[in-house]
């Protein structure tokens, strides 16, 4: 996974988010400390005090600029290929090949959802990214409906159950030794979706 | 939830067993200390340091005590009425009513889940147990198949799917304070298998 939004830096805040997000993709969020983050950008920890009381302030406003920067991307640009776009997001999360920076990302999130379950600031925070996450599939069924390439269903609740299998795969194979499983799901999901959503029939 | 194994301990070490998956519950996995276990207990830490070296080592042998007990429970019954134990189940991960014990049993399940992604003794767990839970949802669908109930398809993938479905609904539910798409992801889990499983036509 390449997120972009922190390739370029332009003040110290924006450094020091980046490099808690390089530090957090590599070594997870229990190891995490701002020593490592201070390593990570070759500068004294005391400079991220300054501006961060601790590690959760820090990887709260990591995830808040993650999370408001996908949400100015998903205004942006409309949808040129809809059935396209579909294929390449379930590719991206339930493709076979999976590098180490994406494994990095993903193990980190689970981390932190787990802090959600007890930690009201985490917790705020995955109520808005998952409603984002849905949002951005439901954009792309609803262009898709729009340009008459997806039947008539209801993108929201199709958009919630696609997210629905999409976490529970990639945390399944996150936390297990066993992806067999993977491509049949895989398969079953396009079959849902051949019902659902492809195919011009107009009738639900 | 309750899970009636742990109801009726026999000896020390399913005492101990039973008092740790009740800790498990009510506090989590991060707070767990051998010696609130030991209160639940109402006995020394010490007695459960002489079987137990550490609280992993404790946490592991109560999984595996779940999981042999599921797996003992799973080829003891037949199946009476499959489309019913499918509702059954659905309800049972998505239903609207959540009890404290079962969000607690949740809770602690996902905590030792992230444990999974880093360490292989979690890891073995969780992919023995997913296994099993794929296969006890294949064993309705295939008893539903052989009853004439359900149309010929092929149960082990879409036992992956409504697995992977019901994991990341739970796991969205659990971190996030929104729960208004859930009655959707349950009605398209309905449509799905309205498709691929219910319903007499033995074409697939």
């Amino acid at each position: 996974m390449t997120v972009d939004v922190f390739d370029d830096p332009t003040d110290t805040r924006e450094e020091i988010l980046a490099a808690t997000y390089r530090c957090l993709r590599e070594h997870g969020y229990a190891d995490l400390t701002i020593e490592k983050i201070g390593t990570e950008l070759e500068r004294s920890p005391s400079l991220i005090y300054h501006h961060y009381e601790d590690k959760d302030a820090l990887v709260l406003a990591c995830l808040e600029y993650l999370l408001e920067y996908f949400e100015g991307e998903l205004g942006q640009e409309g949808i040129e290929d809809p059935p396209a776009r579909l294929e390449e997001l379930l590719e991206w999360w339930l493709g076979a090949e999976v590098d180490d920076e994406w494994a990095g990302f993903v193990t980190a999130m689970f981390e932190l959802r787990t802090q959600a379950i007890h930690d009201a600031a985490y917790r705020e925070h995955f109520t808005r990214s998952d409603r984002l996450f849905q949002a951005s599939i439901e954009a792309v069924l609803r262009a898709g409906v729009e340009s008459g390439d997806f039947r008539e269903c209801d993108p929201a609740a199709v958009a919630a159950t696609v997210q629905a299998t999409i976490l529970g795969s990639v945390l399944r194979r996150s936390s297990t030794d066993d992806d067999a499983w993977l491509d049949a799901v895989r398969d079953e999901l396009q079959i849902y979706l051949d019902s659902r959503v492809y195919g011009t029939s107009t009738s639900e």
